[in-house]
């Protein structure tokens, strides 16, 4: 019984090219391709890399040197090198709806923070109590780029939407059960907003929300400062 | 060419049984049939009925004899030969996101008001502009059964429900487009509302939602003048 | 590795607000969480709560000194620390189709019990056998609510809101296989009920048909008594 | 501008290899198909031949005097050029919940009587009101096979399916909106009907119904005829 | 911790009622109430019964004493305490499209068997190789009704369908990965057959297919016998 | 009023690179797009262009001196100004399941003969009557590549790609209706076959099953003639 | 019969609350609302407005003296009374993979000129010829923000998303057929894009990638003019 | 407890038929079916014979004996007893998008071998950066014939088909979450792909895609060689 060793094709260039440098989106890889990746990445003339998906018990089966090499959260699964080099100005505002939301906003959150852009998170705000975001929103929008992170009925996107001039990113996450359940509910109500211009990932995409916040943040800040 | 009369078993006893008369629904029955069932329930002796559902273009094409014998509302397709007496107490608040949305709420408004209910429409309240249903809230409170109607995103339903201890139903509706269309989107949200104990209608069922405020109007009003 | 201690913002004046006090949904939350929520309401001087969705063998693993301050249910995988005082009057009716149905249906029970609010179950009424509903629908209809609870193609539904005029709630169950399974079916079925004024929970949200029904008996006896 | 003459291939053989003669389905055929199959059918030595879904204003569309070789009926849109001899034993009951399924519950008696097998129709039998179908069941219960057409929620193939012993074929039909569009909602439901042994045909498929009906009948009497 | 014990209403008329006694549908029971049902059919005096998805693993933590009550077979998940007299004649053919539709081929048997019919299966006749039912086909016509049993894409009801002209039942198995998932292409294959009369059970449902063929043979046999 | 002229950026390397010059899908563009394209297209030097899903009330609004310089057909709704030299050698079998196929069946055979390529249709091929598609297999044999068209349950695909060793495309159509409507029961049978490498088109795609077939006759006839 | 007056609630704060003033999306609105709408606006003094999915055959049907006040557009079914004040900088580029995906790419265009903010559009750049993009490229990206329109298969977003780092959102289109129809195809691809960082607004939701465009355009250039 | 033991009717003639021999697809099949397949083909005298989806820790429980009879692959799972003898000309290219594909892209490699025809892979070549699939391209189409193997938005099929003329197959992959979970928007984007010719097999169907491309293969090279 025997199988290939992964190749990887690295797109090396692609932080040169998008602003954006790859990251390792480990869910569905074979063990022996993570491990491989993990040991690339551990040496110290490395660049930074981040893992995304990276389960908890997959990172644990991992030698202890290697796990020393990362700085890993588990409840966003994600890991890192070492960050990117933190930037003067600009900052993210990531509103949730329900703890359970956590393990995406957390993903938003660290990822950016890998990309160098400060931000700051708003848990627990979902609609079903106003005064939770209306107490929270004078904050929030002293952020240059707002993300909501939202499951079940995901209104919070929309009452977001009308309070906010910002940039505004919509996640949807896999939290609830039947119909919302894996979070189609909570997509097509985003993606439904009454609110003007509410942009729309994947659903539990925190890592793709964080992008597209430092599109964003890179347009505003690096434009600003030449 | 030929086809056959239809012949229709009325449930006459509904009424008595659970308190709500039977309404015809015309979509989808063949034009012979409509014509019958209205000269049936033309006459002076007939039995109080709802049409719902029926379209103004069919209805225009009745005899002037026959419509005379009719209140008809074209907005919500429905017609009646004469309404139930009104209830002295219990008020019903009828509460819709947009403009698109009119043709369901008035079906609820019409069917509550030929069943006799007393009922209010607070129109144009969606969370996209917040103050719009914060300024109406105190109002819908003072009625005894709260019905929201939405399509889109339907986040008004989640809205409402927290901050009303009211009876709410929700109905959403078919407007919108994209993953919006036909009211998915909107149905999906309601079922998922973050708001505790929103019970949910099919998609532009307002007459419905009518029913159901009906039943709860009746179990507060008749119970307590007992 | 680290995460970040889990802080909940809690809507304290739900209660106040809406006449339902907010209640925990335990699915999906870390387990971290979970621990410190049923700490947080273990002391004596805490308010009453309500855990919904709390697995047995989660709670199975909270020290002893937790799980005997909470009244736990394995089937509805309910816990609080204290019901709320009972009311004088009101009483609802939980009608459910099969053994199957019995997490759903006792979750209804649990939360009205919490709530304050008399119920009763009537279960195994499935309509393939239809003497099985008609030999209880007398007893139903002395209560003031009814909430029915149903797999597979839900027709216990349309049967009973055929046969009571009391407010009436339709919980779609998971139960079922094929195109039955996670409740699709009978959610569908429900909303498409030819029974007028059915108003539908999502699939096994029996919390929320508790709620609603809660919201009814309110309605009917608070109002009443004043 | 030329479109080819279509050329059909005819399975003549299959009333002697499955009891059941070729129909032709009209909707989707390209006009001049269709006008050429009448007029071969329209000869007076043709066998018999079955049209269905053949739409009145295509039928009204064809010369006076093919129309005048054929038996067609509107609402069920059938056409024959003549039935088959009628079997001395053996009847089908067609019950069906609402007048708008009447275009199907006909197209299924149709398609009998032209296979010359005995049927009667029990319509708006509807579960809303339990009394017609109990009312209808004992005179149900004397045919042979039972075929029930409803749409919406379809509950009544399942009560039927409990009050019957007969062999039980059970048609969705398109009637209804929202989640019952398209007959979704009476499909799944019949599927999962909680009665054990209903058989379920495409929705809208009253052909297919009379032809499942059809073979249990021959089953039953050129049998017991040997 | 502490749960209700189930309660369960028997329908123990049905049998005489529809010619089929209840069964009992095991999957989502909870264990204890499994374990009652067990006990209470394991008396020398009780009626005859049948489990069907009864899982191996659930049926070998059960006492040694109580399986030895029952006949149980692991592959169709089945058990009963023992069969109804077989009937003098009548047969059935269970025709299967590969060994992975197995489980579901056998719930056929079984059931049929359980049920005191005879029954025969034609396995692995696929029709990406047609020699395989060609072969068989001419036994199979010998039967008194024909039961199909695929997954995937389900084209062997349709090539048997325009091979027999005996009453047809198909069941759409789960077997299959990708768009087949779960059995829908299979359903929906067999729904839209192009071969007249073929009638539908929902996917995986073994058991609804030998009553729908049991109800069958009961009314060509005992009314022959008459 | 006013809209701007549409300016298109035609492929024109297109048939240098991948061995398929560009061709027109015209469903969905505005009716002055077309006009221009077709203009552009009339004129004597102008490139073999292939207009596909151009209705006949589209074509047959436009300017006789237009229409005169295409060739035009209606049921398979495409035109071209010339068809490309037709090869000496290679040809394509064309198996279809009902006359309502054949605007699909066609349009596959209108684009390889506009390719070059010879190629013979067989329809009415049904699998509901198999002596059908076997009295033609041995013919079908005789070509290079087979192209199956079929709506419904699609069966076909599966007989016929375990009766031929040739490359082997499958069309799904939107024929039928209930859960064949629009074609997804065609698809999903079709890519779930149980015959072993049967490639699939996009539901009534006939253009892209010629294009797909014309690949394979290039690789198969321009390699052997090197 | 009659029907009442629409009232409607303007959101008339929207602008300076969030940069962007409400529209007013027609579809679905009654003929009679729309009429008084666009007399509301049409007046010297009244604000700026724009009409979204306004169809010509309505726009048309109103009085020449309200047309008049009025820039409209058929392709994007659009009008304004008059556009906000160009900004100084700041341009936006709209690139679209064919023709057909004009009337979105138009409304994202309209909207910003509307809005006032420029803007350039990249027409016909489908991937099946890689140089259309890849010779517009340069200049694409020149521009701040980038809004991608397709339907299909929308692999164009992913193609610029990863050869542009601004920020970027795309718009499904509905053209397409089969799996296509209606813009799933492209919705689902686009939500699952290679690229990081691409946020996606609902199917043909023109104006929402506008104002979701508009809304970065505003922190680049009001906060960089500070 | 007993079982059956399964009887498997083997397409022994499928080689010879359609120049496919027939595989074992194993997911589904009891553990004890599985065995005995093994054990035959673990004879000396056997035919080649190819096992797919036949999982790593099932394999690994089988006897040393019966294993060391087979050369197994754990990452496709795929095994054979021996590979059919290599053809001299004629050779394949695979081509994947990420590291996640491999599992298919390898039973499309391993089923190609095993049938004794030449194939290379071409792994990560994802389109968010181009110049990993222009890098190899050429390359690429020096094959005889292309197979694409992607999840997520599947934006490689519509690349590659613009770019080649060979025959093309494209397989979606199960990789991916939210609405590309399981493969639907990779199957929806590759069967609209804009690139003309693209055919497509079910999810993760790599043994289908070789199958396919074996087809081709033997009509180039069969007949040059002819």
């Amino acid at each position: 019984m025997h199988s290939p060793t992964p190749c990887i094709r690295f797109d090396d260039a692609r932080d040169a090219r998008i602003g954006l440098p790859e990251a390792v989106f480990c869910e569905g890889k074979p063990l022996r391709a993570l491990k491989t990746l993990l040991e690339r990445f551990a040496e110290p003339q490395s660049a930074p890399i981040l893992f995304t998906r990276l389960a908890a018990d997959v990172f644990d089966g991992m030698p202890e040197s290697l796990r020393s090499a990362y700085d890993y959260d588990a409840l966003s699964r994600t890991a890192w090198n070492r960050s990117k080099p933190a930037h003067a100005q600009g900052r993210a505002a990531i509103v949730s709806a329900g703890t359970a939301d956590g393990f995406v906003a957390r993903e938003v959150s660290r990822t950016l923070t890998y990309l160098g852009w400060s931000n700051e998170r708003f848990e627990d705000c979902g609609v079903a109590g106003l005064w939770r975001i209306q107490g929270q929103i004078a904050r929030i929008n002293e952020a240059d780029v707002v993300v909501v992170v939202a499951g079940l009925d995901a209104a919070l996107a929309s009452v977001v939407g009308g309070l906010t001039s910002k940039p505004i990113f919509a996640v949807p996450t896999s939290v609830g059960y039947g119909v919302a359940e894996k979070g189609t509910a909570a997509l097509y109500s985003m993606l439904s907003s009454c609110a003007p211009g509410v942009a729309v990932l994947n659903i539990d995409n925190g890592y793709g929300a964080a992008c597209a916040a430092a599109r964003v943040l890179r347009a505003v800040f690096e434009r600003s400062s030449c």
